[in-house]
């Protein structure tokens, strides 16, 4: 069990060991709700069909939704980028999840992120805006600048802004993110 | 000696004691060395005339500097900020210290910080844009719309993107930056 445990992100031989102790602890009835409900979550949460994001239905709540806007699509590698930006409250658009980035050192290339349904959403459908909100590391800039590249001939596409964090410190800041601030300087209206 | 340091930014009682017992090993010729140093950098460094950065000349380098673009004026907090955004080596304009930020709560008004001096700057001179790159702050933005108020008559006001910082993970962001990273989208070219 111990050996199982530590294969958890962020579980060390110290914190499985603790975390087997505490099951052992437990009655068995307390155990097996705990099994069944692993086995259950997995057998019943796969991807939407639509926008990739993790979901118990065929489609999930947020495409389903009526009241949020069908013509913008804010596309994001993962789900828990779709979970960080729920939490804004800010958003009501659409999403898509891509499930990875373009990274050919891994052998990960368009064919192995869903890029391809992607199109095929915003061909078919009556698609305004295209937001790419992809982590600005070199593998997600490069998955940006092909995915806008395939698009652009189709529908909008913007990308979130770099620059600055909120209640960032000028002082503190790296140089790569200062530079990218500058750089994307705007007027102020 | 230990009360003295004790007030230096980041020396508490046990920094200041190490520093004092190692001033106290040295030789007097070089404690003196560098008592007389502290004196001399006071009584030279000043703040340039034009820009109010930290200067020993009665002009700073940056401002004397006749390669360094004179049409554009970058808007900052305080001497630190110009030290950080040069080391971008992104920046050939110029500079302008505000020293400090409004902040009515702590009884800092316009008339507090070098507003007027800018003002001057901008409607005398050749000035095509004014770059505010002042920390989000709720003081900062504050004063960063104040500025831009007064000098949007005279010339193009700017100010660096807020968003996600380079290498950042979408999911660790704060909701108030990924929000403010949302709303200052751009279109990709």
């Amino acid at each position: 069990m111990i050996e199982q445990l530590q294969r958890l992100p962020g579980v060390g031989p110290k914190t499985a060991q603790r975390l087997a102790l505490h099951i052992l602890s437990r009655s068995e009835a307390e155990v097996e709700a705990l099994a069944a409900a692993l086995m259950e979550a997995k057998k019943q949460v796969g991807a939407c069909k639509v926008c990739f994001h993790l979901s118990a239905e065929p489609v999930c709540e947020i495409c389903q939704n009526p009241n949020r806007d069908r013509s913008t699509i804010c596309v994001v590698k993962d789900s828990r980028d779709v979970i960080a930006l729920e939490k804004t409250r800010e958003y009501r658009g659409q999403y898509h999840v891509l499930g990875g980035v373009i990274s050919p050192m891994d052998g990960i290339g368009p064919e192995q992120i869903n890029v391809q349904p992607l199109v095929r959403r915003v061909t078919d459908g009556n698609n305004q805006e295209v937001i790419l909100a992809i982590d600005p590391s070199v593998e997600g800039e490069t998955t940006a600048l092909y995915i806008a590249g395939l698009l652009k001939p189709f529908t909008r596409v913007t990308q979130i802004a770099f620059g600055l964090p909120m209640g960032g410190d000028l002082e503190y800041a790296d140089e790569v993110t200062l530079a990218r601030a500058l750089e994307g300087r705007r007027e102020l209206s």
